[in-house]
């Protein structure tokens, strides 16, 4: 066979050692917080049916799907002409969709809705889980986005109690604690942009609106107005806008602010400002520290959210967002279980990779994953190494020799590159008087250590 | 839209909280030992290029390659005469490659290879690895066979020495002692395979040879003469063959009888014999205590072994081999890296799992998640409540409660459904004396403690 130019698609990675390392201290912190607060492991397929996973995330998201080619004879069943006729169009979605009946996981909420709905009788509700996995999307790869990534998914479902929200923060702020990354909560809720449009009389164009108060800060409040009327808001809704436009202060300002300017007018814009008020007292009450700022202009995810929205940003390092969730009132509703209020948050394990790398924020111990390398002199004196390498092990340190007894430059340096901080030296001498020396490559220092005191020496 | 009934597709399976308790105690056991004989974490990607898949695993594991369609026109540049012949033919298998140019990973070895060759410039030799992923396979499936499954591999690249054996038959060791599952490590080698045959005139027909060793202990001698004969071996070599099936006694014994019958005639056999000895000696003096047993008839991997074969099985529990590996002198050959000598033992999770199960030997902890639920009384006891709930969770101990103040019966089968250990009250007068109600679920018993000791007694 001929020799092959090894390579990986385009998007995906492989994770290296010091990469994986730095990988498992993210997501072991992240999943300690989770399990402190009661949540559960979740894992489902990375093959979804087709069937499950279109029509579920917009006609964009469907075009992104990944999908698995049938096995044996995939062309069964389809006649020539529906292949004639594909081969001529430019996008034959159709015959890809015949000769695929399978694809790849997308995201972790539309296979946990699946889960829910596929074991509700088996489910002890409200349901907690955790889960993360990689998804995959046939975006186009650019700097920090890629076509395989992981997710990282918390959510409760079947319970509508505003404490979930609240628990949500508090994850946020016991993750990015532990992390040490300082950053913002913004909150917002759906009901609010919806009471404010049916404020203004356009209950119909809450999207509009939301995108152009989205668009504020970006290029000020003239353009904003422009736009909105563009987008056939009448002068009298534009003018009724702006004092929600200008609004600005703490939470509880704002709060009082809109709650003014609703007034009666939006029952579901009321029902909005009394969830974030207490989420907000909760939050207050149980001491949470992390900043929780409301901001209006927080629209993501507005086709299934319902009720709470969240996005964090990292306070020290420009990133966009590196968590999001909601509340969605209807998730299982496609699958048949109506009724099923859930709420959730997911954390961008990439980017907070990419936080915790430009603040130099992973633990140098990360790195470390051996602690010692003992050096092979071969015949007796490898078999005293040996020995006292697996007392050493048994003791729970990791550590490992020299496969062959090859000259101590090669053997130290294989050392210093793998970060492995002692070597261990058990020569003729150290044999016959049951003793090592332990060198700390670091520093240089070097002891002379009875065997029994050697994995002690080590940790 | 229309209400779909959900389901997964065939061969692959969701994993439940429990499953995933138990999962993660199977996969965290056999890591810490990884770790503790210097071996580091890798992950490659879900998707290869399938020309690095293509041709590794013969022509029955090609067909068994999930292939993921090109995303866009997957049809672009192939002519419609193409189409019309694929759709006319049987098995469509060229089309499939044409519009597929990535596919799932079948196993954990080739991109291994693959990582190994593309990254050998940052790599530090001898390279150990661990990998725990899934693989994808599109096998008919049967119970215990799935489409999707985790293979959990251990590997050391560009190092010769049999201390690389000896030390995976220590991992074997320590692995099942902590699972608790009693095992029998088999081993054999290669080359002692190809000495036998060359010794009685045969050495190309080694894997004929070695196939009908393999069914002595189903078919008897004679069948297994008759099939030798059968296969085109001459009456003189079938003879000579007789006295290595009929081999039995200790390891050493076994080998005292192969090295006579083969003597001079095959140096390639000889170097087997010492390389078995090698490392049985070297277990001897390691004091490992694993049953190793020679065993000829163990012929797993021809293709691609070199030396050593392994091959681990339960001794209480009826399956199939649980783990299995060998040493590969060109693995990375394909990819244009020679002369790379590998070992690596891959474990078989679900099968272990399975034994797991099957003995019972799951820790009761695994299923026990959380260890309080704390009651919501509403109110400034709910406050009270949650107050103490984040003292607790800082503590480090997992701990909810109960979303709203629902019926005690209601929060009480939520507590027992979850497998959950103490139930925790705050009740009005509790408040007042900052006292918490600490009742045992499975014993009944229940305390009155103080606030700042209910984290403690918790535990």
């Amino acid at each position: 066979m001929a020799v092959q130019k090894p390579s990986i698609p385009k998007g995906t990675r492989d994770f290296s050692p010091v990469e994986m390392a730095r990988r498992n201290y993210l997501f072991d912190t992240i999943k300690s917080v989770f399990r402190r607060y009661g949540f559960q492991p979740l894992e489902t397929p990375s093959m979804e049916n087709l069937s499950t996973l279109l029509g579920k995330y917009g006609e964009e998201g469907d075009k992104l799907l990944f999908k698995v080619l049938n096995s044996g004879n995939f062309l069964k069943g389809i006649d020539a002409e529906e292949v004639q006729a594909a081969a001529e169009s430019d996008n034959p979605v159709v015959l890809g969709n015949r000769i695929c009946e399978k694809g790849l996981r997308y995201d972790l909420t539309v296979p946990f809705a699946r889960y829910v709905v596929q074991h509700q009788n088996e489910l002890v509700f409200p349901f907690k889980r955790y889960q993360i996995q990689p998804v995959w999307r046939a975006d186009r790869p650019q700097k920090g986005r890629y076509r395989e990534f992981y997710q990282c998914d918390v959510d409760v479902v079947g319970s509508k109690s505003l404490l979930n929200e609240v628990e949500l923060i508090q994850i946020v702020q016991e993750v990015f604690a532990a992390l040490k990354i300082r950053v913002t909560l913004k909150i917002n809720n759906r009901k609010i942009l919806y009471g404010i449009s049916e404020t203004i009389g356009h209950a119909d164009k809450m999207m509009d609106i939301t995108v152009a108060i989205d668009k504020l800060d970006k290029i000020g409040l003239d353009a904003v107005n422009e736009e909105l009327a563009g987008r056939g808001l009448s002068p009298e809704a534009v003018a009724a806008l702006r004092p929600i436009l200008e609004l600005s202060g703490s939470n509880r300002e704002k709060l009082a602010a809109i709650t003014a300017i609703i007034g009666e007018k939006s029952a579901t814009g009321l029902k909005g400002i009394q969830e974030v008020t207490t989420i907000l007292d909760y939050a207050e009450a149980l001491g949470v520290v992390l900043p929780v700022e409301l901001d209006l202009s927080l629209a993501r995810g507005l086709n299934y959210y319902t009720g709470a929205i969240f996005e964090v940003k990292a306070m020290d390092f420009p990133m966009g967002s590196i968590c999001g969730g909601g509340r969605y009132d209807d998730l299982t509703g496609i699958f048949g279980l109506p009724d099923t209020s859930g709420v959730g948050i997911s954390f961008g394990a990439d980017r907070i990779y990419d936080v915790l790398l430009g603040l130099d924020l992973f633990p140098a111990e990360t790195a470390q994953s051996v602690r010692a390398l003992f050096v092979n002199f071969g015949g007796a004196e490898e078999l005293g190494a040996l020995r006292l390498l697996s007392e050493v092990r048994r003791a729970g340190i990791a550590a490992e020799i020299y496969p062959e007894a090859a000259k101590m430059k090669k053997q130290f340096d294989y050392a210093q590159k793998r970060d492995i901080l002692y070597m261990v030296f058990v020569g003729e001498n150290e044999l016959a008087a049951r003793t090592a020396t332990v060198k700390n490559i670091v520093t240089g220092e070097q002891r002379s250590i009875p065997f029994e005191a050697v994995a002690d020496s080590l940790r």
